[in-house]
């Protein structure tokens, strides 16, 4: 298994906080020591990182943790390899371009069978059930839409091919269109939004507490996204089995 | 204008001292402070650093330039914006998956009225004349051919299109699909190749000297290729003009 990480907010806003936390886990706290990602959009432009070693052990991922990247949204992985080995090719997230857009991907969680499900645009350079899952999802939307459809026409089809993913097993996914952040908890998936009044929160996984008071302007919404909770100290919920949630702007994003 | 760096090497080969040199021309040595990217091939893995801002002033580009990441193939980039404003989209080198390759792509010169050529497969996020032209080149070999042709096949039809840029205005070139390094020289792209016995070189951007023959086995080459030479020790050789070249191993690759 593996563990996820995103972030929608409605200004740029760095995720040293979440990612610190994150990163222990990847062959310290945690045993998902196969290899870590992480992409921040950036507008329209989307970096990535990728190290296929623990996360834990990467000074890659130490350094990501301190440059502070301020983003609307991110999307982050640290990887226990069950399908496709451990190499850069299938490190995640994964990012293709459709419609003029950068889509970044992540999953957790096996599937069984996804890859008898046929590609036509988009195609996976690794061999893990995860990147061909992505790719089946784009091929259907390109072969779908030459152009960006509508929102609730783009939300109703990623919603609808991730319940049939979910029936190849456990599917729990991140993804972004540059725009919005869509998730997808087949077993597990927590959020927590934060928003003034800010307050202090402490990380599970390492010492460290943040007073966002101190980070923030008052009008700044912040959702985070993830596997368990990072934070002890705060109320985590999780997201609804089986559905499609879309954040956008840091907030849920009613179609 | 820009400028190029690209690496073939026989074996997993850090280009930690050439890339030293290169970053010291993002606004130190020379003007091109606009943002700068690299990309590391690692077998079918491919990972991208991005920075829109200038490499001789960026914490990232120092950390990677120490990372010592070792590739069989390396494009990186240093930008000074002509057409596309300074964003992190607009900063090269571009990535698209073709064929279930990374394509990877990085451009100095203009090219006027390249964004009349059509696109079909792939298109730009950014607003530069060198991701339209990469998308249009991709798009032309994904609509002639639904997997990777032949070798002979490949290089005669990016050849072509190289031709049929230049005829915009300046087009250097390197691209890569994760075996060759393909390049093309409009006006300024210079290349060495090293390979046994190995001296020692020196930058010309920075006083640093590395002796080849300590971090060499005998049977290794590596070839280098940059829009002007790295260090002043050394013959560099300009690459035929108008001319596709390819790479692979280290070595120029016979079709």
């Amino acid at each position: 298994m593996c563990e996820l990480l995103g972030m929608s907010a409605s200004v740029p806003t760095d995720i040293s906080f979440s990612f610190s936390g994150l990163i222990r886990r990847g062959g310290e706290t945690g045993p998902h020591k196969d290899g870590w990602g992480i992409a921040f959009y950036d507008g329209k432009g989307c970096r990535t990182f990728h190290d296929p070693v623990a996360s834990a052990e990467s000074p890659l991922a130490t350094f990501i943790a301190d440059y502070a990247i301020k983003s609307e949204i991110v999307i982050s992985h640290i990887r226990r390899a069950n399908r496709g080995r451990v190499a850069l090719e299938n490190t995640h997230p994964f990012i293709r371009e459709m419609w003029g857009r950068y889509w970044c991907f992540a999953h957790n969680g096996q599937l069984s069978g996804v890859k008898t499900l046929p590609l036509s645009a988009y195609r996976p350079v690794g061999t893990t059930d995860s990147e061909h899952a992505f790719c089946w999802m784009l091929s259907q939307l390109r072969a779908r839409w030459d152009k960006m459809p509508t929102d609730r026409q783009l939300h109703a089809a990623i919603a609808e091919m991730a319940a049939s993913l979910s029936r190849h097993g456990v599917f729990n996914m991140l993804l972004s269109d540059s725009r919005s952040l869509f998730c997808h908890r087949g077993t597990h998936l927590v959020w927590i939004t934060r928003r003034a009044p800010f307050r202090a929160a402490t990380l599970l996984d390492e010492d460290v507490t943040v007073d966002f008071a101190k980070h923030t302007s008052p009008s700044d919404v912040v959702t985070i996204v993830a596997t368990r909770p990072l934070t002890g100290d705060e109320t985590w919920s999780p997201l609804p089995k089986g559905a499609l949630v879309a954040f956008r702007d840091g907030q849920m994003h009613e179609r």
